[in-house]
């Protein structure tokens, strides 16, 4: 008996489709090979001279294999999965490692069920890593919490490929059993470890932990690289690390190298692309275009144990694109499965319902009282590392436009309770306020502002559209709904970008930062250093523990 | 609750261990780093400053991790498990990727049992391949037949890690049933592939297998590595491909490349080495030394999946060797889990029964009559490979000393049956014979000799000693016995290592070639092209037939 596959392999029988005369890259040799290919099933069977049912002549073009985001939480793109894959598909991706802790963390596994549900939806293959810490912390009280016993459940199923970054570090050094339980049900885990370094790095990598995607120096990702991690270089709206850890990739560390983008919205990929926005910075910081293609196809999937992909090779899914120029490198097409990826247009996507329980707070409820030396959250451009920083503050006088010292509300978004108050440094805003549902990890409702009314207001709002991005200044108010559970939006993805850069022009001429959405949304992520601040208040990350505004 | 490890990585609690001062090989980045690093329980768990209960100064060395080969038969050494184990944890290999195939042909099942009790027993990990083509065609009638259902039975076991070379290139391509059923038990599946290509290697590869040993030339290797397999680099007693293959490593490939030396009689490894051996020559050859150590260490690691080992890093083995120069390379010491192995002497090894129930031939069996256009097989030096030679014979002038034309002869080791003879031309014997019970991949008893006397009688001693090699020349004698199934010695290594050598010299002044035995090994091996000979008489591999002495 001989497989079709099998008879296309060998010539016997006309492929599905052979593509020809192009330069493929190839990443094995990181060399660039003129040769045709046939495609069966799928799968590309062999390299040479074949007949196809279809023939592709692509003289004077390059094949990428298809390109591969090792981290990505799709929910950040504030698009629901199908809008994301139409996105992302047309600039060359073809496979993206998703971890739904964001959707997780407020639906709980139901919202592991959508992402893998959405994902089979699109040609687009959206591998799940599981979310290993929900709640990020055991102090977080959002909308779930997974046990190994609830991740179990997911393990086996088809597109379920591994533990998503174990961020409990503490947890992990402290040996906490059901985080071992949670790791000892997968061969593949990433960690996410900002900063660990030392002793301490050493037993979170003899605990398992295989990867990271926190590296925003130099020295801390050369460390984990040279104690065995993988690492993920990366590049998101705001967690911008490519230029800094660049130097580290070589044609030997290649290999142990990938691209991510974590957190990347809507305008960005539209505006700068995805992962072939990786590959063109990476080339205009001076890496060989060859060693950035092999980072963002077969490392990526090494990385993660996938044989069936990220070169183009006998036995190989048949995803690539096609760019015209390997530095330029601008996706002309994309293939998936040997069948080019035309897009259909969009289909409304099913969301899952998720309803807020939020209390708006009263003015009164978020004012400052007393005075002395306060803590105050420091935005960090291009991070999403924060500074513990320290000014002498008189609660009377907040806001503090000089020294640009603004309000943050955190308001629970799953009980009627109270709301949490920090001060934040970098956000610029001179007058209004913004808000919204999109607050890591836990997903509350954040807010940044000038006065208390309009501090208010804007979370008044969000409540009131069930979930969504926020700008309030006087009577003007800019919205972006948020229907996916608070974090994604039903609609089309240009007019989300439309929406975004709405939001984005109207914060701006309040004289916000740019991106001012992404930094809200991490000034409530408990698990990345320095200061933070919940629906109970000001956290400082390093001591892991709940800590008073006034530091005296 | 904090596990012992994580609280010696932690620093916590002493280490079992500490090792300072010396130069450590880190093959993520192909670098040197000189650092102390900390084991526990057989693990390293650190790098930096740790205090453990034993501290090692090595200051002035240089430390490696653990060599690997990444595809040997241990039968082809001649020596029991436990002594092939010490020889080469002495040249600091502490890995083998073990293929059981020559006594699982002649033993069937229990003789992978025994290969795995008997690893078992040393410090050197030896992890098995299972053979996948037992017996190795399906016209060679050997000591068993192994179905899938047979190797079913060891999946799962402790130390058996995938399927080995998959020999039977005709039956993948012609998508044979049971050899697609023992691919599918495994994830790791080897390859054996000499002078596939094109197509038909595409289909091969389509398949899904992903290795070859078998590459004879660069031009080979290079398409193989192209088309997706990792490649590796073989040297073994008389297939020695190293220096054609290596121009293909590069930083770039030598993730995809490693060592393996398949068939390494114990003198080469006694007087040459192994792995260690193999680094030496790669750096002769112009490769550089981190490139040659990545090959022998990580890569062989990574291409078995074996995240376990490969380097020192936090989590795993503390298997490494001391060296005294990186480019010299000469092993000083050897760890194994943290302990230096120290060679505990000789222990008689456990043996297989492996009855002989030959027919000695008589000289009459072994006659040639006829004469005309005769299929000669010719050996390649320092290859495995034959040519399919073409000489006017005469039967009645055979031996042909002029010519170096001789006869050899195969027995049937598992029936009372009959001997089938062919000719060979390159084994320079002017007088005497050899003989030998090694004889991939049925072991049957083969012979090359000058007179027909002599050849019976070398058969007839082999049989007598229920299995080993002989030399035969007027009344003197040379005889290794192979104990252990006729394959393997019961003696220490270096008793075996002398035998070995007085069956050389005794071989040379009858004018043999250099390593007699390995060629006259692999006369019957119908799986590697041109011209064999069987216990039916000559075969013919690339028709995969058997064929008559005389072509016309």
């Amino acid at each position: 008996m001989t497989l079709p596959w099998l008879a296309a392999a060998r010539g016997l029988e006309p492929a599905d489709a052979v593509f020809s005369g192009a330069d493929v890259f190839n990443p094995f040799a990181c060399a660039w090979e003129r040769t045709d290919f046939a495609v069966k099933d799928g799968r590309v069977v062999g390299f040479g001279d074949y007949r196809g049912r279809k023939e592709y002549d692509l003289a004077g073009t390059y094949l990428v294999p298809g390109l591969i985001d090792a981290h990505v939480h799709i929910e950040s793109s504030l698009l629901a999965p199908s809008e994301y894959a139409r996105l992302v598909l047309a600039h060359g991706t073809t496979t993206v490692i998703a971890d739904p802790h964001e959707i997780a963390n407020v639906c709980g596994a139901p919202g592991i069920e959508y992402m893998l549900t959405e994902g089979a939806r699109t040609p687009l293959d959206i591998l799940v890593m599981l979310p290993s810490c929900v709640p990020a912390t055991p102090l977080d009280a959002g909308g779930a919490v997974l046990t190994a016993a609830d991740l179990a459940r997911f393990r086996g199923r088809q597109g379920v490929i591994g533990l998503a970054e174990v961020m409990n570090v503490p947890g992990v050094l402290a040996g906490d059993e059901d985080l071992r339980a949670k790791m000892d049900l997968f061969e593949v885990v990433d960690g996410h470890a900002p900063f660990l370094s030392g002793k301490d790095l050493n037993a979170y990598i003899s605990a398992g932990i295989q990867s990271d995607h926190e590296c925003t120096t130099l020295a801390e990702a050369r460390e984990k690289l040279l104690r065995g991690m993988y690492v993920m270089v990366r590049e998101g709206s705001t967690e911008k690390n490519l230029k800094d850890l660049l130097p580290l990739v070589d044609a030997c560390t290649a290999p142990r190298c990938c691209f991510a983008t974590d957190d990347r919205h809507a305008d960005m990929l539209a505006g700068e692309g995805h992962i072939d926005d990786c590959v063109r910075k990476a080339v205009a910081s001076g890496l060989e275009v060859e060693q950035a293609l092999r980072m963002a196809t077969l490392s990526a999937a090494g990385r993660f144990g996938l044989h069936d992909r990220g070169a183009l090779a006998p036995g190989r899914l048949a995803d690539f694109c096609v760019v015209d120029d390997p530095e330029r490198f601008h996706v002309l097409r994309t293939f998936k499965r040997g069948v080019e990826v035309i897009d259909a247009g969009y289909r409304p996507p099913v969301c899952p319902a998720a309803p807020l329980h939020a209390r708006v707070p009263e003015p009164y409820d978020i004012g400052i009282a007393g005075r002395g030396e306060a803590r105050v959250i420091g935005i960090v451009p291009g991070q999403i590392t924060t500074r513990d920083l320290c000014y002498p503050v008189d609660g009377a006088g907040i806001p503090d436009l000089d020294r640009d010292i603004l309000k943050s509300v955190v308001t629970d978004r799953y009980r009627a309770g109270g709301s949490g108050v920090g001060l934040v440094h970098g956000f610029g805003l001179q007058e209004g306020a913004i808000a919204g549902s999109v607050s890591h990890d836990s997903h509350n409702i954040v807010a940044v502002g000038v006065g208390d009314a309009d501090i208010v207001r804007a979370v008044a709002e969000v409540v009131r559209i069930g979930g969504g991005l926020v700008v309030v200044s006087g009577s003007e108010m800019t919205v972006l709904p948020l229907e996916c559970a608070g974090l994604m939006s039903a609609l089309p993805y240009d007019e989300v970008v439309q929406r975004l850069r709405a939001l984005e022009e109207h914060a701006r001429r309040l004289g916000s930062v740019a991106n001012p959405f992404m930094y809200l949304s991490f000034l409530a992520l408990t698990v990345i250093p320095d200061l933070r601040v919940t629906e109970r208040g000001v956290f400082d990350v390093r001591a892991f523990s709940d800590v008073s505004l006034f530091s005296e």
